[in-house]
């Protein structure tokens, strides 16, 4: 089982003293807001509402802040449309499970947990040719460059075609261009993801899914059977420190702190490891880096965690793990900055060492 | 779609002034640690790890004091086979993933959201004759009494059945009685479920899995599937809590004020439906009653919000959404309880005039 080989190397990353992580896809923790949501944290345990039940689409105010968010992008959407979801992987999941015994289409290579949360849902997962489709519009994951105009443009075509927009990393574009939610172009036909988890915190587990017309009451009903509701009290928290925060502004900073990374990260790569193909982001947390090289990427893991490293082996996003060729994900958003170009020289020793094996 | 026309009508109780709900099963608010949860919350705006991403199997320690509670009971288990779920519901939804396409027994009636848990991700659920077992040791929902022991006798002559064992209300019997787990006595065939939702707040959605020997790592790939993992802020706020808390102590106040609650609304459905059959409850927060008449349980809904009150139709806790006997839960948990008796009343108005149309 190459999961659970992954997962282990995982662990023993998180528990070896002195290593610069690579691997994961976690925001940095000085790029969120602390301050603000300690003051949120002390207000909200005076919330009685965010203690007891609440109702499975979540709380009005959040919806509709998600929507007035849409609004500035140019769509216009019901709140009554938005459900709140534990992030941006339940929405995924239940998306999964409306698409049971069905293909979904996610491209060579994608965010692994929408693989499994498609196909632990019962879905099946393949590289293209599905009647409906997963992309990340802006900044897609691994590659860290927007793939979706292409998409885009064909679909144009194909009227039958539906398309997940997993948002994302949509915000976090280096040159802060958001382009219009694919939801204006077919409100029929798109499943809107969102979350905070990339722009404020993943502790939150807030995200949400608004699902093509029509198919609002079905999605809802799926969602209060996996957990009846999103958790009252983050809901509240989230709400609050929204309410605080100029979100713009914060995502401000967070694009330039994270490019900022990104070209630190990209430099050492071209010095370290100048055999190496990879394309450089415009958005997100991470690099895709392409080797030449035939081989085992859980064992090029395995030599990184040994190199005092980590990446994550590119088998997992790929539909069906496919190894060929070799490539991994570096992300460049946890680790602190000063540390990523030492990280890729552990991991260019790593390369030599495992090229010995 | 009767579903729908509950929700509406749900939604409508919640928005009508003075009623006097006996619908839902929300825990009392005055039962929540509320001040306690305030300094935790604030001291937990502290915790980095309380922000970040976490493990797919949740916070060491919240697992570890689920385990030392169920060795208190007899039941020696280790940390490691505990998965944090978003509250018991989604432990349900997990192992209706893991039985998709197969069968699940609920028994006559059960927890509503068991059923939409188990049938949305793809299991069939039946009343009785399958290999798995749906049961709610202590306090059967929406009983309010134990069911379990029958069904330990009979499943201790059938080696081959498994049982799902959901704890939701097990620590919340009137006489403090608390069995050995399930889990004791088949380790390699319980599903064990806890939740903090009806004891401390649902608001946190923090439950708990412990899957069958043998059966962690495939349920731990579910879990990762569905949304990664539970709430890094809610894990790290049920945690503090929970070490700052006299549990023990706290569950034998809300014991005595939910049963004080119970007298009180049984004495009245006595005097003010002198016709309708029903259980004492031995714990938890309902009491199921059962009329003679034949009819429509859902119009039953729609009178008692007109008349003031409400209750859940007996239709929501069937396989099958059976109607006959027409019954319906009454919960004597979140109203105040001075004005218990007045909801009965009501409740008597209402199935006057429904008997009439």
């Amino acid at each position: 089982m190459p999961e659970f080989t992954i997962d282990l190397l995982q662990k023993r990353a998180a528990a070896t003293p002195g290593l610069v992580g690579l691997a994961g896809g976690l925001p940095a923790m000085d790029l969120m807001p602390r301050d603000l949501l300690a003051s949120v944290l002390r207000d909200v345990s005076r919330d009685n509402d965010a203690l007891q039940y609440g109702w499975p689409e979540g709380v009005a105010s959040l919806r509709q802040w998600v929507v007035d968010r849409l609004a500035q992008r140019g769509a216009v959407v019901d709140a009554d449309r938005v459900i709140i979801t534990a992030g941006a992987q339940q929405a995924l999941a239940l998306i999964g499970m409306r698409h049971r015994g069905r293909q979904i289409a996610v491209g060579a290579q994608t965010y692994p947990a929408a693989i499994s949360a498609f196909e632990r849902a019962g879905a099946e997962v393949v590289e293209s040719g599905a009647a409906i489709l997963y992309v990340m519009p802006g900044v897609a994951n691994p590659s860290g460059v927007d793939l979706v105009p292409h998409a885009r443009a064909m679909a144009a075509h194909s009227t039958g075609a539906s398309w997940i927009a997993d948002e994302a990393y949509t915000e976090l574009r280096f040159d802060g261009h958001i382009a219009t939610a694919l939801l204006a172009d077919a409100p029929d036909r798109v499943w809107h993801i969102g979350t905070l988890s990339k722009t404020v915190s993943p502790g939150l587990r807030v995200g949400w899914l608004i699902p093509p017309l029509g198919k609002h009451n079905e999605m809802l009903d799926f969602k209060e059977a996996v957990d009846l509701q999103a958790s009252s009290i983050t809901q509240a928290i989230a709400t609050t420190l929204l309410d605080r925060l100029d979100y713009d502004a914060h995502l401000e900073r967070a694009r330039a702190a994270y490019r900022r990374r990104a070209l630190v990260l990209c430099d050492a790569l071209t010095r370290a490891l100048p055999f190496a193909r990879f394309a450089e982001p415009e958005g997100g947390f991470a690099v895709w880096v392409e080797l030449d090289d035939a081989g085992d990427d859980i064992a090029l893991l395995a030599a990184a965690i040994e190199a005092g490293t980590s990446l994550d082996p590119g088998c997992m996003f790929r539909p069906r793990r496919r190894v060929m060729p070799v490539a991994f994900r570096l992300s460049f958003s946890s680790s602190p900055i000063d540390q990523l170009a030492e990280g890729v020289r552990r991991l260019a020793v790593a390369i030599k060492r495992w090229r010995r094996t």
